[in-house]
């Protein structure tokens, strides 16, 4: 076998061979198909297409490059959700205390935030304590025992896909539909997973803009997943504006425990509903998606939710009475609260999550590259949503910043974010569409 | 300016800026744009396509990655053929001492074989004691000196282009025109040249295997050379069948040879007289090609271009005495004679040059990657040529070899390249198309 050959098949529009691919991928990881072949298969490939059974050998070739998880012996089905990530995206943290509170098995590997788009794990790092660099026996024993773990790769989980996105990030090669898929479910498959929902985010805040691309991928996700025998159903979701009030990291931590007491934003709740339903459903725990959310709400409205995400906090080493009182974690930073102008009135039309992940990043919230450090306590909070009324002078929102020699600026830069109406508006709808193996919005 | 953009932008199929290209190629060959980003740009490239101007600005690139070579102070023009390599292919060898003969200015730098085609160099190696590696300033003052060099690349010249080369190699982007234009005029205006005759090779024998491919090769490299400053004329050549009958290192030298006295085969010594023609012209020494021909012709009559030749083997450290009497180079190798079987008869309708270049590769006169070395003995003459009578029994070829154990095969490998007929059969055109700046045909 010879890379070339293979790079050249695909150049001139072919369909690679399982072996061809995972010719490629085993070279690869094992450093014998050196770099600049793999970026030529990369650019081949993005303006030639893969198939969907190329996709799934790319994907099968990526998961085998590391261990994968086994958790047959646990006695509940292991779910887990995947997000591709948006702006004020805390579901995560809501979530996973709700679907083990349900009996679910969830051993989540979660990211960190680039980009505009913000990351589970920073947020877990605003908890003082939390560890979220867990050895992989560390996780395993974890999730057995306790059922949940929320926790940051490992170097044992598809080293292709760290190799390849590495690659992908300075090739020009990050947004393929089936590079992202292989990226994305060769570590969830990895996770030993039944199940997996996913969150797929559409809209200026969301890395697909348009629906075509948004169902292209959840199509690709779910085609693949189960293909590869895990059952997978795909959300697509409103990523036009931020999902909550709170976006930075302690800030939509505290957001996300307001929604285990029962408090928190309706589309954030809406979307934690709707996607626990599904994995309780996954899970063969109901056989209805209405009872699903019966069992979703009752989590919250016993606080066994939030206890569930009280001892996860606990056992990676954080404080848990931060979860109980969040007031315990003393905040460094003051906020600034920005007002409606007085010169309007009527009701906000519209805030653009894309200028708000701007606006918070540039607070401190985010990093342009992997090595940047974030600051926790930064963020912006909107006080007044799309289809809220507003009264001039009334507060519009806060932020958070230790970069005290530009608020002006990020001030201004929240305000731009804002459409407003002298009419009423509607609220945008955040739970688009809904794909399972057998269709689009099949029993939703 | 940042790599990832430039290469961005060429995959989603826009034009780059000159600056762009400049970017990618100094950092490239300074070592600051890693080989992965440049394999991605090549790949984007091929297959979103590079326009004129873009191919312009890669040549010019290239060419300023080196030192390029001033010949202003010699009084006579300075013109130069580039062919782009086929099968007994030694036009070189007799074009040079004829267009020197004519006063012409030719400083020739040469290749070696790859693949299924023969190098200029490895011919001239195959001469005792000949030189083609010399020093820059040893080519300069040989070049001023008697107006005549055929010499292998120097490091100083187009260093981007042997490290693309090694690239393009290895990641199925060597077939690509204008990379090909951008790799051949980046080495041939670094010689300092007045004007440039390209012989593209068309046929099986050659890397262009349909007209409009040649036709396309032609118009870059006669577009991009006339753009960048050098008159460039190009003639599209007959390569489905083997150029003369001598394939082989020394072979071909002794087939040089002989059309150098006035006794070459019809075919290379046509493609000699035209191709000189074209060197005379745009030398300004005559104004028509009718007259240039009878004076390329009266440098054999003369015995003149002989004489050049036989100068050039003293002044590059060969044996002179060779070239007037080849018998004084003793072979090691015997002749084993293939003859007509015996149920043949009528015409010889075709031989297939990438056969005979694939059979005298594997007798020992080709290499399959740059480090391979070559036997200068080895290789074909075909005795028999299209056109021409066969008699059951007489010789059809001959083939030299060290490999002992498998003749069998190499005369039955010869034999397959054959065709016959038993009607007449007209020789084949070897002279195709021809192209200037002012169009295909202009004035042939």
């Amino acid at each position: 076998m010879d890379a070339v050959k293979i790079i050249t098949h695909k150049r001139d529009g072919g369909e690679l061979e399982d072996k061809d691919i995972q010719y490629l991928i085993d070279g690869y990881t094992a450093g014998r198909v050196p770099d600049y072949q793999m970026s030529a298969f990369l650019m081949a490939s993005q303006l030639r297409g893969l198939s969907l059974r190329e996709t799934i050998a790319l994907t099968e070739c990526m998961l085998n490059s590391g261990r994968i998880l086994d958790f047959t012996s646990v006695s509940s089905l292991v779910i887990d959700k995947h997000s591709t990530g948006g702006v004020g995206d805390k579901v995560s943290l809501v979530l996973a205390p709700m679907a083990r509170a349900c009996g679910i098995c969830v051993p989540m590997m979660a990211g960190r935030g680039l980009g505009h788009t913000g990351g589970t794990l920073d947020k877990l790092d605003a908890i003082p304590g939390f560890r979220t660099k867990l050895e992989l026996l560390e996780i395993y024993n974890q999730v057995r025992e306790t059922g949940l773990a929320i926790i940051g790769p490992t170097k044992e989980i598809a080293p292709a896909d760290r190799l390849l996105y590495a690659l992908r990030d300075v090739t020009a090669s990050v947004d393929f539909i089936p590079f992202i898929t292989a990226s994305i479910l060769s570590k969830k498959l990895a996770e030993g997973l039944d199940g997996l929902v996913l969150d797929v985010k559409l809209g200026r805040g969301a890395f697909m803009k348009t629906p075509q691309d948004a169902r292209e991928l959840a199509e690709s996700l779910v085609h693949v997943g189960e293909h590869l025998g895990m059952n997978t159903i795909a959300w697509i979701t409103n990523m036009d504006v931020p999902l909550g009030r709170a976006v930075g990291n302690w800030l939509e931590v505290e957001e996300s425990i307001l929604c285990l007491k029962g408090d928190g934003p309706e589309d954030v709740v809406a979307v934690c509903l709707s996607l626990c339903s599904e994995m309780i459903v996954l899970a063969g725990l109901t056989d209805t998606l209405e009872e699903a959310r019966e069992h979703a709400q009752a989590t919250i409205d016993s606080g066994r939710a939030l206890d569930v995400f009280a001892k996860l906090v606990d056992r990676q080493g954080g404080d848990s009475s931060v979860i109980y009182d969040t007031t315990l974690r003393m905040r460094s930073v003051e906020p600034i609260v920005i007002t409606v102008p007085l010169d309007i009135g009527g009701y906000v039309s519209d805030i653009d999550a894309l200028k708000i992940a701007h606006a918070s990043n540039e607070m401190g919230t985010g990093r342009l590259v992997m090595t940047d450090s974030v600051d926790p306590e930064a963020g912006i909070v909107l006080h007044l949503r799309p289809g809220e009324r507003v009264q001039p002078g009334a507060p519009l929102a806060s932020f958070y910043t230790r970069k005290e020699d530009q608020t002006e600026r990020f001030a201004r830069n929240i305000t731009d974010a804002y459409a407003f109406s002298d009419n009423p508006v509607e609220k945008p709808n955040v739970l688009i569409d809904r794909l399972t193996v057998d269709g689009w919005n099949s029993a939703a």
